[in-house]
This record gives C-alpha cells, sequence and structure tokens, in this order.
C-alpha cells in the first residue's frame, strides 16, 4: 500500500503516520514482525493491519497513538529532514502554479533525496519524472524512498549533469532544485514543449537573480519569483498567537514559460 | 478543450491565458467570431485555433502577446477576482497538505463563485466535489465558472445549509471557506472517513479560535493553522527587492483529521 | 511651538494633528487668519489656540476632530509622502539600534525632504545633524520643513556630494538613505569616532551587498543587516484580523561599528 | 561610566560590549580586578580603562575583540535574555510613536527584569519613569539592572497591582508589559494629559481585542495595532539571503491617545 494509493484500511505494507501529539509524529509501515520504538512506549506494527486508518492504537505503556494515511506533506517532511531546503510549503506552490495533473511529464533536477522527486511524482503519475543528478549515492537514496513511496514506477532517474544538457523534448514543465539553474535554462528551453512551465528554487537573491537574466535572454514570459513565508498558528482558547520560532526563509521560487 | 485537459495544441474551445507583460494577462477562448479587446488592439479569437501553446499572436495595432495554456492558478485569479478572499497560495497549501489525488471524494461549503470548487475539482477528478452553498445565485455563477472550466461533471452543487448538515458519508475531505466554520465541525466528522481531512479558510483569527475549540472537543487530532504570506520579487539586474505593495493578509487555515 | 517641544497647551505658531478617524488626520498650525478645509467640512485654525491638547474641536458641518500634539512619527509622514522610502519604522529602529542622545553629533546623506533629518535632529538636539545632498532644491524643501519642525537649529545642511568626503571628524554616527551608500564607506570610517555607528536604509539587495562587502573590507565590525515588515491589525470585537494590504518592503537596514 | 552617557573613552565602571564576531558579544564594565572569561580566553577588565572605545584588545590566547559602548538595543538584549518577550525592534517602536524626549513623565507597568524600563528612562532622563510591578522580586532584579545602566536616578519603582489604580496625573505617557492591560485602560485613562500616549505590548491577539474594546469604550482615539517582523539578512558576497531561523512573533503593540 504506497503512498500513491487511497484506502480506508491498512494493509501489509501500507505507510502508516503514527500521531501522539502536535509535536510527534512517526511516519512507518505496517509490516509483520516489525517494531516501532517511541518515547512513549512500543507498538508492534503487526497490530496495525486491518484495521480502519483513523484508528487509535496504543503502545505498551498505554500511550494513545492515531494510524493515519501519509499524505505528500507529510512524506516529504519526514524523507527529506536533514538535507532538506526545499519545503512542503513550496512544492505546494510549484504543484499548483504549475497544474500537475496525471499524464504529464517533468523534468526535474537535482534527485537529491528524492523528495521532491515524490511530490512531482505523486500529482503526475501516471506521467513520468525525469530526475537528474551528478552524485550516484544521492539518487540511491532517491530510489530507496522512492521505491518506499510506491513511486518509483513513475519516475527515470538519471546519473547526469543537466547543466550539460536535457535528453527528453516535448515536457511539459522543468523543476530545479540545484546550485547553478541559471546554467539550465538554454537547455529547459529546448526540452520545454510551447507554454511549457520552468520553475527553480533557489536559498540565495543572487541565484534568482542570474537565473531571471538567463530567462529573459532566453525569451521565456511570465517570469514570477515568489517567496513564502509559513507562519504557524498557537491557538489555545483566548491566548491565540504565532509561533515564537519560525522558519524565517526556505528560499525563492522562480517560474516562468516557453514562448515559441 | 477544458482546464482538465492538457494538449500542445489550440482547439476550437480551448482556454487561453494571453500574455501581454507582467501586469496584463487575458483568459479567453479560442472561439469562432469572437474578438477580445485590449489596451493595445484587438485580436481575432478564431486566428488561435489550430496553434501550438506557447505561440506568439499579433493584436491589430502589433502588440505581441503569447497564447499559454491557463493553470489551475491563472483560472481562479480570474473566475474569481471581485469576491476573492481565499487565494492560489492557500489553495495550493490546501492540495498539497492533503493530497488531493484523483477519485476523492470531497466536500466544500461555500460554494461562492467556485474558485475553490474548481481548484479541487481539478485534482480529484474523476472523482468528485459536493459543493454546498445557501445562495442559489452564487451557485449558478460557480455553474458557469465549472462548465467553462469543463470541470462541471466532476462537481455536485448543491444548495443547502451546511451547517444543518451533511449528506455524504465516508468522504476523504471536508474543505470550508464560510463565515462559521465551528458549526460544521460535527457535522465534518459524521461525513469523514477514518484519518479523514479537514480544512478550514478563515479571514479573522476569531473564527480560527472558535473552530479549533471545536476541533479539540470534537476529537480531531493533528491540528494545525497556518498562515501563508506571499512575497512577490522584483528582480532587475543590479536591483532586485521584493516588491512595494503586498496582499498582507487573506487569511488562516486550520487543518485536522478525524481519529476514529 | 515646534515639534521638539512638549506642552499641554495649543499656542500660536504650535503643530496640532486633528484626528478626525483612522484614515483621517491633517497635520496644521495653530495660526490665526487660516482656515482648514476637510472633506468633512472647515475649521478656523485660530480658535485652536489655547485649548489644551487632546481637545475636541468641531468644523463648520459638525465633525468632531480630536486636537493632538504631533510626534515624530506624525511629523514624518506627512512631510515625506511623496518622495517616502524610509518609513517611520525603520527611521525608530536606527534611533534605538544607534541609542541617539541628546548632544550627539550626527552626519546624514542624502537630506531629501528632510524627513529623516528631522527624526535624528529630534533625538539628538541639542547635539547636530550634518546633512549633505548634492540637490540644492531637495535641501530648499529639507529647509523648510526642518524650520516649520522649529528642529532647523539642530541641523546643517550642505549642498556637497557625500562620495566625495565628509568634512566632520569623530562624529557618533554616519546614516545614510542614497543610492550609492557603498562609496561613502571610507569616509564613513574618517569621519567616525572610535566605535562609531554606521547606519544605510537601502531598498535592493544588490546595494546592500556592495555595501557590507566594503564595511568588511574597512574593517568594521558588529554588521547586521535588518528587514523590518510592519503589519496593521484590524480589531472589531470578534473579527480580529491583519489588514489585507500591506507595505511589503521599504528596505534594509545596514548597521555596523567603526573597529578602530 | 553608564549607559546613558556618551564618551569617547573607557573610564572605570564604563560599559563595555566586547564584540567578538556576530554571534558572541559580552556586555561587561571596566573594573580594577575583575576578569571576562569567554571561550576564546579570558580578558583582564582592568586593561579596557583608558582606552578608546571602538579599541581591539586580545585575549590570554590571542582573540581579537573589539571595546564597544553599548547602546540600549545590547544593553535590554543582554539584561533581559531569559524572561525577555518585549524585543528592541518593538521598544524602537513605542519610542518613536510616542516621540518620547528628555523631561517626559511615563507610568510603565509591569516593571519586570527593568529592560523596558531602561530604554523608557534612557530617552526620557532627566524626566522620570514610574514603574509599577506587584512582585517584589522582580522589582529587586530591576533595580540592579536599572544601577547597573546608571538610569536609577530617572525612575521611581513602585511595588503596587497597578490595576488597582495609578497614582500620578497628567503623564505623557503610560506603557504597560502585563498580562491584563485592558484593566488598566481606566487608570491610564485617569493619569494621562489631554493627547497623552498609551502603549501596550502583548503576545495574544486576545489581550489586544479586550484591550481596543476598552480603548475605544473609554474614548482613546487613533488607535492602532501593529506587529514587527525583524528579519535578519545573511550577507555574503555572491551569496544574500534571509537567515533561515526567525523569531516569527513577539507580540502586538496597541497605540492610542487620550482625547478630552
Amino acid at each position: 500500500m504506497a503512498l500513491r494509493d487511497q484506502e480506508d484500511v491498512i494493509h501489509e505494507g501500507s505507510f502508516v503516520l503514527l500521531y501522539l501529539d502536535g509535536k510527534r509524529k512517526y511516519l512507518t509501515r505496517a509490516e509483520k514482525g516489525h517494531v516501532l520504538h517511541t518515547h512513549r512506549g512500543y507498538l508492534l506494527l503487526d497490530s496495525l493491519i486491518g484495521l480502519r486508518y483513523g484508528s487509535r492504537v496504543r503502545s505498551n505503556v498505554g500511550a494513545d497513538f492515531v494510524a493515519l494515511q501519509p499524505t505528500p506533506w507529510d512524506f516529504v517532511l519526514k524523507i527529506a529532514r536533514k538535507t532538506q531546503v526545499i519545503y512542503p510549503k513550496d512544492m505546494a506552490l510549484i504543484v499548483f502554479k504549475l497544474g500537475l495533473r496525471p499524464g504529464m511529464r517533468v523534468v526535474e533536477a537535482g534527485t537529491g533525496s528524492g523528495a521532491l522527486t515524490c511530490a512531482l511524482a505523486f500529482f503526475v503519475r501516471p506521467g513520468v519524472v525525469y530526475s537528474y543528478d551528478v552524485n550516484p549515492s544521492f539518487q540511491e537514496v532517491a530510489r530507496k524512498n522512492l521505491e518506499r513511496a510506491g513511486l518509483l514506477d513513475y519516475v527515470v532517474l538519471k546519473v547526469k549533469d543537466v547543466t550539460q544538457g536535457i535528453d527528453e523534448e516535448g515536457v511539459d514543465a522543468v523543476v530545479l532544485d540545484m546550485a547553478t539553474p541559471w546554467l539550465v535554462v538554454p537547455h529547459a528551453w529546448k526540452a520545454l514543449k510551447g507554454g511549457g512551465h520552468f520553475a527553480s528554487f533557489s536559498p540565495t537573491i543572487n541565484q534568482v537573480e542570474k537565473t531571471v537574466v538567463e530567462l529573459k535572454k532566453q525569451g521565456f514570459v511570465d517570469i514570477k519569483v515568489y517567496e513564502l513565508l509559513l507562519r504557524e498558528m498557537k491557538v489555545e482558547e483566548g491566548a491565540v498567537r504565532p509561533e515564537t520560532l519560525m522558519i524565517g526563509h526556505t528560499g525563492y521560487v522562480t517560474f516562468a514559460r516557453k514562448a515559441l
């Protein structure tokens, strides 16, 4: 039971997000013989099989967990925790701005841990994501994450330097999360179909500037650069306020479209 | 040719976003005998038929437009311009956080002009959106917008007061954009399947507070309240800065999941 | 009665901020024979003389105004409305970060309309602000504003190009609001006393980058760059929310201190 | 040598901010026989006496520090680090919005650790701050901080419950940083002179709502509620970006003025 499916009942192998409280959630699978150890006791993962999603399960020390079906949001937050720069809020913006839909063909670089790859594949399947990365070890990590997510069938992992060229043609979108996106702009132009989407995530404003200069030179139109700030609110009755600590910056997202 | 499809070539009836510059875009359709009047001259919409998306077309006074395929982002920005409270950035967050996917069944209220309905239908089709609104005249506007978007087949419009109850059961998500979301919380609970998603957009913090109190009382878990700030960057070479004017607030989005 | 003084009673010539409602305030003076025309009727300004600040006065059509003593905040908002880039929030940050106090000597450039000059002079008087601008016509505008504010005695207006050098030595602070602050960094270094403050306001990130590079090269320490976002809240009982429209960006403020 | 003075040379007893790098600064005094221990070695504080501010001093292990004169910004950041809710950015807004100037009389509550008291006293001296707090132990901490800052002469510390009344009359401003500011509104009205300023800092939106309701009921005008977001920028040549982690919320500041 993979991330791509939707089910009411937990099967063997299904992903489960075990929710304890607002700060503690565990992404796991309902696998026979496996055990999840938490700060609030352990859970036999066998016991999840056959339950309906939303059910409460109890650890050996009596802590109550809720067994939820993870969404791409939960998934990318968990698989990418260490190397993560691009956050779910930014991925959401890309998915919606590009209007990703089943059957689309998307080029992505770099693969990294595969978090963004998962998000893209989730929305374009049974389409395909061609994911470039020069680093084979990153791609191995991504392959495992995509396999676990049940999305590997919709991804072609390519150990290649995307600044040297893109093999595909007539693709719907090129999505970049890499250090030198401006070097890919001419290749993206060639790879994209008419009206196709370019999207690039960059932490620094200098990367954005260079990329926009290239996009204009190349003839892209509808160039937009956005930054999203996500504030979480702390809501107690009679005491509502934004959270004190906040991720103040992840990066800027640059969008453009190919004019023929 | 509707919003839901993806095509390389513009057919009769296809939606076209005619891009002039960063501030001026026109959402129209390639219809025989129709003319689009702009501040930079007029265009015969016949002439779009048969062109590839991304093509440049010229108005009678020589202004160049690019004929792009609109995405949900462009679409909801245009159809909802006057009554708009919920913005594309917020819709994007909802779509991604809920992991909307083909086949899902979603309850929505209120319908309003149908902008959010379009966004939901776009991602769940061939699933279905049950959209409630007490106001029949709103639903007529929404029906036209959904029909134009080619998404009406995936929407059941209901002239009903959702605070009195929800007819559906076992739905994947309940999505609210209405004045009194807290009154719908018990109905949402009954309508949702285990682990199902509750999402509510509200401009004021008081609405959020009341809704969260009800969600806790009802036993929902993983309650999160977010506010998204979207900054647009103005990128000229050697002069990069955020835009001076900004939409400072649209609303808060409250998320929760049903625990059995 | 100038901005610099504090009084309980309105004298002839005193500044008065006539408050009608949250959106409409009029900065004027209690001058004999003068009349203030508003959308809600006219007021004889004679009639203000002798009143206590805080008093209500009525226009000829019966609209109630409150006669308030303006603060630097009100003053700079009014005198600088057209050319304004640096906002009161940014001036406040500079005043507090630098610890401006009576007796300090501050170099400022460019003078512009004199809004920032007023703010600086207000806090350092009976110290002095040396204010540079190449444009004599700007300085004439500033002179009038400073005179009206009763702060001209504490300002030396200099029609000079500050990128060519600063005449003063041993000053407490150099405060810049100009297009090329990085060209002033070596001159600021010479002009400042040990530990003295450098502050520069710039709308674009490129200006900030060049300035910080120069500051590091010159040996400045404690370099900090801040951006302030000011959100106004709309507070009605039961309906509290941030304002929809917001000034999303004014500029960045760069601070540094001179190490000997 | 206290915070209130400005000097070029470090005297015995002078405050010194020893700057090591962007993250490490030490607030200390030039006291005979005292030693400052840091992660980068120790410094004999005797050795500071007689130096000019801005001078570099070296620890026993060869680390270079710069001896800066602290401003209120540095001071309140250091003395209030543990209990701090109101930040320098918010204090700056209050100082500037109220136009605090020498000679003013201000009522403050609660005293807390005295951080805000210091800031107010710094700008109104030789005026006076009447600072209320029910908790005598807080006031002892504040007394020490004010004494060290050389500002105690301008502060009257009162162990009293400000919600029961304010003793002073005709004051220029009432500034609150306490849990129940709305209970003080009628007392503030009585204490303020005509046109006088009310300012209140509150972390939650519910406190703001109650306070604004009371301010309107009491007849205050020019009611404004602001929230300030301070973003720090990370500026390396060719790699400029906002800092990843940010204080996302400190509180809201409510302003109002007394109409007679």
